[in-house]
């Protein structure tokens, strides 16, 4: 695959840092980061404790390679926008801080591409999954002049809500969603490190995770909404979610039952998913899978170790589509939690940005 | 707690056998049997290939202490009506076979306790969970008229079909369910032995358990019927259900969502549970447990690793009621699946039978 | 089993308390000691954080049945031999802690049943596991001579340590050891609550525990030692061992290779350990198994999952014995490395305190 | 990387064939050989069972992307002489099969790089580690007389065998390794598919492994003896195994503890390893890594979730170098089972085969 170019009149890659560079969602975006075409790793930020520390001695490296030398051997900086140089930035902060940092990141002019939760649901904060709602980005517009920054915050999803999204959007494009439920059997990934004991879930399942259905319930019509004029319409189906944690490192699978507003036929549904190309902007952009969303026909399809990989953890599989005997559809939808749902879709939220000129002005 | 004693004028425990006495549900009737107050295990029966071992040889003894060793020294016998002596066999039969054998052992005039789903829907045959639906047993007269049998058959029901209807009798019988979601994260021990191999179940979830959903659905229906003039009519609200395998070695977890005629709160649902008492003729039989059915405050309950043994395998945890925005409440069930889902309510079911004096003649 | 009496002229349960009652070892004390037949637990004691709060709402109870209300209603004092009025404490401190408290208490005159590894090597602190070395308790007079202490300090072994020593006590003392080889395969729960990370174990091993491999050398020598006027003079064989985490819940399995000053055969060894009676006066204490050491002749036992409750958690199983190549024997020891090698084992030394009069002063 | 060109004056790759296909190392071969530089799959074979359909519907693809649509539409042929029409063939038949069916091969004139232990200890056999012993493969030419066969039998080692072979090898040939203890926590992919039960492994560890301890003894003697004048004499040390399996998916651990003619310090000995080039011919061929062996400094590694995958599955990696207090050193190993310690451990054989000229009659 050749490398999509530098959009724009650019000379060079813009310079990105990393804030909460140390944590699980942290390093994910220092691996998706290091060898980035269009975007240049120049930073790390974390809290008081790893800063000044090298980065490589203040983290303890959770999988795969460790990253490059020269990245290990960054100092770790605070999370501050008088000491971050770079206009771009990643946010893998806890929502207990996050609130407060991105904002004072967003007033000195950064972009803020955030994992956190705490501005998802602000009405003029865009909550964007690249092919589902990437026209939702014209909201920073708004966001600038109604709050004077300078600079902006873009929002990824929770990771559940990602997932279902990508499977549901062209169904929901297509036939319009009335009724939505959800059960998730979610990774331990998903609560970072050092997150679930293993005492907790070696061999067991917890049917409950802080804060997760509201999050997932809310930010799904969000996503699933419409932008107009500056705004941001909600979808108007209702949504019910069980959240369940298993121990599954990595890969939140979800049970879907969906009504539909017209009655596609399972195999009308897979050929809509199928032939879904999700907003255009996206497609050969450096993260961009070459397929968001796959269906397959294996029955016992998709499964986390065997599909999370998926596009190099960007796709998402959608199996076991069949007819449902209360409402229309049942299915089975499968991503990975801390690519596509965290690291990665903030990722592409940047590289949609860059490609449409949002960010050559910083 | 003292022994209940043996029910009627009858001097002395009733004879047992166990068909398939080798594999993971066998083990478990050996064991649950192996002193049991009224019933006295005298065979052991299994195919071909064990028959003439000793059943300690045969038998790759799956979890805790092996049987006692008269049980390990017996010899194990052919699943066929002409060698087995015992007037009652509780069986563990793979459907493969069961559908022959047990008719066999019917029609040479002994009771079978099933645990395989060959007889679960035929209208004439009780699919009994003593505290749900005992009276159906009165089904019994019906099928030894139709077919001539001087025996009977009675099965249990799917695991997790007996999970979720402990959970959901009480409230269809004072609410009356109208629509049904339930999604199920069932243990590898519901597969039996060797069963799922550990390079498809270790850190993976398998969406899919092959044939497991209609049966769901179709027992559920039937375990909540009503009986009345030797015919069971099914309850008719609709069901829909997601199966998932996971990483659990006992206990079947189910998210379940619910929809009734008249609106419970979370409140009155929860006290419908915990004041339920189910049939009356149950309560104090030997292995019936002081409570069916549990509720739990915790908010993160209930648990497989944590609640599966609640009253000894025989209890049924409730946790996380609350409220739905599509339907009407939302809950969380757990039971073991194979002592109450599968051994343990056989034996009850025999149990109940010997109480009410249907064995009397065995 | 009838219940052995209170020893000696006493009247009525010694009363006992906990220390660092909330966390996993806390709660196994707690549940060993809801119902003990010579202690009533009357005080649960923590750090700050949870004192004044009730012990059921200060704990996140991790496995089985919650304690008794009467438990769970106590309200946690704290760590402070002023505040603590029981002459017995049972001390499930973190070694962070353990040291200025244990010694604090041991000052007022309260025995106190350490858990720590803080005194465990002081030559005049007895570490001792009662089959094994139950002797050494005499040196708690050395220890109040020397430190002029009205109380005492008792320790029990390192989890690898006890279950090795277990194994190994019947050989060295017929067969002398001359050198120890060991391998470890070791629970989670022996890191305590919350412990390990599941990101870091699930389906994972990692080949290293902190200050592990020094313990189990050192500890077992002392163990294995012998006592004599007010000395104990540790054994002198070379031990070397390697140290591993694994995603097993409870039980440590340990391969060893050994090597005698006198060669057995895999046959007299078994016959040793079958034959072995431990240090008469442990017989017959209420935490004492039936057999403190259990040899299988299965081919792959011992098996954490399915021989970590023998003896109610106090026995360990050994199995594989057989001829080594290079040293003399090979074999394989599994217990339960939070009963037996944790707060069982504590108890236990507490009951063969009580039964040969040493608290009769308390 | 450039990939390195075909060797000798061969235009075009060499046919090859798989036997026993569909199991899980032959789908790893299949995985290895998709799109290899120098070799052509042409042909796989399999039981009787799957012989006539199509290899995509005759596998149960266990792990990563299915091969590609050509190899899945090839029909699976019978694992016979007469029907393979490829020289070389890579032979993943189970044990049970596997010596009649490769020596009929070898007698056909075909060449066999073998996975199973049938022919590894025959005098005139090689069983070769490319960088530790790839000399040996002269054995081919005494093989050839002695048998009259026109083909030659070539054969890997063990799984763990071949792990802890290419971490000693280095050591061994410097210092000279006199006794050997070996403790193994292994994978359980490396009993193949189905395998292990899910019920007997998970949370669980099995202390056997049947036959796997014998096997490592010997063949490790082997691979690290010497060949001479068309023979290969053994190593001379003692080596004493315990083999373990633990919930593991891919790649075996091994602890190891050594003592040596000469004494290496810790240093000098990681300095060795580090050093090490193995058998020069091997360096540059397609399936051989830039370091066979690594020597990490991380005081809890090497991990199987985190290291197995290094140098793509054919790097060990190796940890945790520290003195010994009974004989002189003790390490940690670590390689992947199914890839250096199957599959690729063939490939590669076969590539060091291709580059010595060996294949150009083929």
């Amino acid at each position: 695959m050749t490398t999509p170019p530098i959009p724009g009149k650019r000379k060079g890659k813009w310079p990105v840092a990393v804030l909460g560079a140390t944590g699980a969602v942290g390093q994910m975006f220092v691996r998706l980061l290091a060898d980035h075409p269009w975007f240049e790793l120049v930073e790390v930020a974390a809290s008081e404790r790893s800063a000044g520390k090298k980065y490589g001695e203040a983290t303890r490296w959770l999988e795969g390679a460790p990253p490059p030398q020269a990245v290990q051997n960054r100092r770790v900086i605070a999370c501050d926008p008088g000491v971050v140089s770079a206009p771009i930035v990643f946010s893998a902060l806890d929502a207990t801080v996050a609130g407060e940092v991105e904002m004072a990141f967003a007033k000195a002019g950064k972009f803020v591409l955030s994992n956190a939760k705490n501005f998802r649901m602000e009405p003029d904060v865009p909550l964007v999954i690249p092919e589902v709602n990437g026209d939702h980005l014209a909201l920073i517009e708004c966001q600038r002049q109604r709050r004077g920054w300078s600079g902006a915050i873009v929002t990824n999803a929770n990771c559940s809500a990602t997932v279902a999204a990508l499977a549901l959007a062209p169904l929901h494009q297509k036939f319009g969603i009335r009724q939505l439920f959800l059960s998730t059997m979610q990774a331990v990934s998903g609560a970072g490190y050092p997150g679930v004991p293993s005492l907790d879930i070696l061999g067991n399942v917890i049917p409950y995770i802080a804060d997760e259905e509201p999050k997932l319930e809310h930010e799904m019509l969000k996503l699933l909404g419409t932008y107009e004029d500056g705004e941001v319409t909600s979808a108007m189906f209702k949504v019910s979610a069980h959240t369940n944690r298993v121990p599954v490192e990595h890969g939140h699978t979800i049970c879907m039952t969906i009504g539909f507003e017209e009655k596609p036929t399972p195999e009308s549904a897979i050929e809509t998913m199928r032939s879904w190309q999700g907003f255009p902007a996206t497609r050969g952009l450096p993260t961009s899978p070459e397929h968001p969303l796959v269906v397959t026909d294996a029955p016992d399809r998709p499964q986390p170790k065997r599909d999370v990989n998926a596009g190099d953890g960007m796709t998402v599989t959608v199996g076991r589509v069949r007819r449902d005997v209360v409402l229309d559809l049942r299915m089975v939808a499968l991503g990975h939690n801390t690519v596509r749902g965290a690291a990665g879709g903030s990722v592409l939220n940047a590289e949609l940005l860059a490609s449409n000129g949002a960010l050559d002005s910083a």
